[in-house]
């Protein structure tokens, strides 16, 4: 029997829905003007990609201007680092993050440590969670920007950003959130939280590749990044991606709307997946047991001796079954994902990681079917891990 | 009678072609794998990202690992030059470009003058050409970097990039070109022009917006300006764009496949338009007479007091028909186009400025019903100028 595809690395990307494909299909080849042109083409260019930025805020609590369109969230993230640290390096040089971030966080972290910035990163609990009590400690005279992701991309494990923020707050500093796992999957709304910046990717809930947004509270304004035309308010050059970012506002939309119905159903299907794999003797779920994705469940497996986790993907992806060894976003890294390693995971042990990360398109048989293969692959990676095998 | 929208500013964005789109519309949905994941669907994606990357370096006479994504012409420019600038500025400080770049290079190098960079921008000639003798004596002992466009993007004219790069090399500078406007329209081979580094942008040849190229040659390697999970050899990191680098890709391939027929036909179509205009009295072309792009005819109106270019836009827009008063890029500008302004026109005759520009999709009956109602319109804002009117 040929089984079809199942895609359960929607952590790393995903599907575009048919609702983004359908608000970008008619930008491509019809409503294609250049939004900065006068003509009626353009300006229904410039009205459609008002529209989505409209759809955005909404999405996020935010006001319309507050919105800058970006080409993904890596970019965002950048952006929102470089830009404050421009902006308020004559304030101080010191900021805080985690060691649990994306690697569009740490790698531009460490551009600005080079810049002269000092970078103090907060560990994590061994659960995977961040303290308000260890980020106030940090804090210094010289501390202009706190940045802590919303959800951890690796374990899933969602952080108590409310109270992280007013604990920058207290101190007057700025906090920005990296909130790409995030975003179309809980809530997120920046008038709650209090966030300063906030950065999404569309690729990571049912939009396309190549768009996201980054969230600037008013009065804030963001340095630019990318000098040119000077659209998006002088904020970002270069002629909008209106197709995509029309696709963005439209899967983002969808998602929000359904987020209640559609967690109930992923996260359903998530408990059983981890019940499921965590039967498997020598199995630990990575993470907050309760404050995680809706559709995430991270683990790892004693007793792989010698193998790494991506054996588990590789035999997986014989059975058509996509999953990933950790995040997808460090490319042909051979190195245990960082965050586990944080966490207190040994070598070893973070080297079996396996992520699944289910969205609204996986059904409980897709779930009974990894739960019925993965057992015997467990197995299977054990024994090529014994010496002599 | 009703008459059908005729597009012709394609200098500002193009409508994604039927081959662009055929690329494109299968990875939004089925192949939508991260090309980072070790499995299937991910491999799949990794060698679509490739085989687009072969093709874009087929294009343009280079070899594969010397093309990097991006996400548009701007970002190329701006990377291309803070690249060359924080990897050089040990042996100098001193950047040559032109009056008549696009803002995307303009802008960055404001920029750069900030960062304690020194910038010459020399001045074009009357008919838009910039001089190899006057980029000679500019050099330097300190100069870094020449960035000159291929092709203007208001004018239309082509300038003598082989010659230039070679004034640079001559004393050792390396040689950055802007081509967004002559890529897929003009050859633009690497090998034989010589430069160092080259930007394209997809949506000014009937690809996306949204997804671009920097051509960095062998052994030049980029300094990132957007950092995190490595992609691209650790120079620009973010999720690739699969889909629309994929466009992108197919677009470039067909343009060049075709761009000695469809040049033919465009230039043909660009004669008779210009044959046409220069009808209406007190009218010029601006730009070089011969060398210019296939597609792009750029002119000015004497006796247009008080009233700018963008009213002749408007008029015409009210007919169905689309065209610009310069370029698309500076966002709710009402100012004349700086390069007519630097090749010496007055900020009168500037701001009448009217760019047509054509493409394969524009036909002769496109160009007659443009030359039957430009003579009215142009007498209908000359008049609109005259006092007391």
């Amino acid at each position: 029997m040929e089984h079809k595809l199942i895609y359960a690395d929607n952590s790393a990307t995903t599907p575009v829905s048919r609702a983004a494909l359908d608000a970008m299909l008619p930008l491509f080849s019809t409503g294609y003007g250049n939004p900065s042109a006068i003509y009626s083409l353009g300006q229904e260019a410039k009205k459609c990609l008002e529209a989505s930025r409209r759809k955005v805020a909404a999405a996020l609590g935010a006001r319309n201007n507050e919105i800058f369109f970006t080409s993904g969230g890596t970019e965002g993230d950048n952006w929102a680092l470089f830009s404050v640290c421009e902006q308020y390096a004559p304030r101080g040089r010191h900021i805080i993050s985690t060691q649990i971030e994306h690697s569009a966080v740490l790698r531009t972290l460490e551009k600005l440590e080079e810049r002269g910035f000092e970078v103090t990163l907060l560990p994590p609990a061994e659960n995977g969670m961040v303290s308000a009590g260890d980020l106030r400690r940090a804090i210094r005279a010289d501390t202009i920007l706190v940045s802590i992701m919303t959800a951890n991309n690796v374990t899933g494990t969602i952080l108590p950003i409310k109270e992280l923020c007013a604990a920058a707050h207290e101190r007057r500093v700025l906090f920005h959130t990296d909130a790409v796992q995030a975003a179309g999957h809980i809530p997120i709304g920046v008038r709650e939280t209090g966030v300063d910046l906030l950065t999404i990717s569309a690729h990571k809930f049912h939009g396309p590749k190549g768009a996201g947004a980054l969230y600037a509270r008013v009065p804030l304004i963001p340095f630019p990044l990318i000098f040119g035309g000077g659209q998006e308010k002088g904020r970002r050059s270069g002629t909008e991606n209106v197709p995509l970012i029309a696709g963005m506002a439209a899967a983002l939309e969808e998602a929000v709307q359904n987020m209640e119905e559609n967690n109930r159903r992923i996260s359903a299907l998530r408990d059983r997946l981890i019940a499921g794999v965590l039967a498997i003797p020598g199995t630990r779920l990575t993470g907050h047991p309760e404050e995680r994705l809706p559709g995430l469940a991270s683990f790892v497996f004693e007793g792989l001796e010698g193998v790494e986790g991506q054996n588990l993907v590789v035999l997986l992806d014989r059975e058509g079954i996509c999953v990933s060894s950790g995040s997808a976003c460090s490319v042909g890294s051979v190195n245990p994902p960082a965050p586990l390693l944080a966490m207190g995971y040994g070598q070893k042990l973070a080297r079996s990681a396996l992520r699944v990360s289910l969205s609204v398109y996986n059904t409980g048989d897709e779930v009974d079917r990894i739960l019925a293969l993965l057992p015997g692959i467990v197995e299977t990676a054990r024994n090529a891990g014994r010496p002599g095998f």
